[in-house]
């Protein structure tokens, strides 16, 4: 059965909806929440850095951003603690489905993370392959080996071998913590 | 000898600009970049929180933010990791001599702290006393109990006894980890 164009847009958007895996991030801040209501972790996504230009106060407790730029982010999205450790990772989609390209992470976030881990933080990297609906935890001092590499992208199999699948559930949505548990243990 | 008003406010603005201490946040970033910068610790401040309500992109590239409103900051304004431990604090001045007021903490932010500190992490607060140009670092646990007493205020006199006096210098400006050295080598 063919769709006109204008149902098929409408048929897709509800999908997408539906299929949560198709917005990390916002798994990811569910999956924080879960950690911050039952005393796992604390946990937060930073704030997006924006420059400010202009403000406008039409009364003392009401200001108004009229200008306003986005800056690039210095470090990683999400950062805390969890068992006195301090956790930082960025989060990353990618709907290619057989390697995860380099460009989609920036190089001064992998500085960042490296210096994480240099000062005995646990940083890494969360991975979804969104059409193969797979999550994938690697530690930093995994991935910046293939980041090193000449290549514009590392393959899925890296991520199998180097990292490790998340499995989802419905709550806590991710629980990356769980990989973290295992990265503490080995330690 | 009387200057006319708009003389004595010059005067005045370049008084405060060259004193440096008037500006605690200041001194505080400058702080975590010579601690990054000297591999020493990273810790940054955090974005302020923002909440974007219209952009106009006059092409691909260059976002122009054209309505948005502050948002209130759910956390503190800077965490990282020293020493493998999780760091987490609000910094607050005051022109108050003898005390300091409650009202310039938030009881979300130390909602925020005391969870850190429940999870094995380094929380504090950073006053400054800026007519007097001291500064002092209290724990949360030790700046929680006079919190919860009825007082709109917590003396000087407290910081004194339960806080730690952070000597200025010329660089690191504000040497908070210092006071986190003394605190690790207690616990």
């Amino acid at each position: 059965m063919k769709y006109p164009s204008y149902l098929k847009k409408t048929t897709e958007k509800t999908t997408n909806y539906s299929n949560r895996g198709m917005n990390l991030e916002e798994d990811i801040n569910v999956t924080n929440d879960y950690y911050l209501q039952n005393n796992i972790a604390v946990i937060h996504k930073k704030p997006t850095p924006i420059s400010v230009h202009k403000v406008h106060y039409p009364n003392r407790l009401d200001a108004v951003i009229t200008k306003a730029y986005y800056k690039t982010k210095s470090t990683t999205d999400y950062n805390g603690v969890y068992k006195g450790f301090y956790i930082d990772f960025e989060v990353k989609e990618t709907k290619n489905k057989t390697s995860f390209p380099k460009r989609n992470i920036q190089n001064h976030q992998i500085k960042h993370m490296m210096k994480v881990y240099d000062h005995g933080g646990i940083s890494f990297i969360i991975v979804q392959f969104s059409l193969l609906d797979e999550v994938y935890l690697i530690t930093i001092d995994k991935f910046i080996t293939k980041y090193n590499e000449k290549s514009s992208s590392i393959s899925i199999d890296y991520f199998k071998k180097n990292g490790y699948l998340i499995d989802k559930k419905y709550m806590p949505r991710i629980n990356y913590l769980s990989i973290v548990d295992i990265l503490i243990e080995k330690d």
